[in-house]
């Protein structure tokens, strides 16, 4: 049976308030029940790395790490940085299928939602 | 009559395509048709910048511009870097109301609309 992990990717940021949306993304998740494993990892400023985040998963069972890029703009860090991380990943855990999801800011569904927070922004006290 | 802008505030890059969710999240906001105006601003390495972005959208006739920080966390950007520029903002067009609104990462509309993207990720050809 696969066990499947999911790591929630972020840039990171020297402010520890900066992951708060991150982990209720995370718990949210854990919440919804469809993976074995979920955690956080981020690009920078904050721990854990992905590689230590896919090892742990792998450790506790995974046989299956799905990355979701939690970047709303793909830009150097999505499209240079996270393949060479990923390519070392799969590198290290030869029997794990390790997968690499869109960042969300890519999403139809996510998109609509950023737009409906901003008209209700433009409707509070109209 | 109140005519009213709204600035989509993101971080910038140096790939343009990073730009291209919030060009779409500005489009479907055009589409939407409950702003006068809709612009994108960034604080750093792409323009405008957000001082010139309201300052273009009080030009076309808005008397009232909201700015949405379309980051996920609050980190020193929205913290310390945006409540500087609103200000400076606010003091150079005392007639404008200008808004803030929270970071779109804190609605839990948009922390739904990003879980339910995890979950389709997992369940891709499971």
């Amino acid at each position: 049976m696969t066990s499947h992990g999911i790591v929630l990717f972020g840039h990171g940021a020297r402010d520890p308030r900066w992951a708060e949306p991150f982990e209720r993304l995370a718990a949210r998740l854990r919440a919804a029940g469809g993976a074995a494993q979920v955690s956080l990892a981020f690009l920078e400023l904050m721990t854990p790395s992905l590689d230590a985040a896919v090892a742990a998963q792998i450790a506790a069972g995974c046989t299956r790490v799905t990355v979701v890029p939690v970047f709303f703009g793909q830009g150097g860090h999505v499209r240079r940085d996270l393949p060479q991380l990923i390519d070392a990943c799969r590198a290290a855990h030869p029997g794990v299928e390790i997968r690499c999801a869109t960042a969300v800011g890519e999403d139809d569904g996510v998109l609509d939602a950023i737009a409906r927070y901003c008209i209700d922004q433009l409707e509070r006290d109209a």
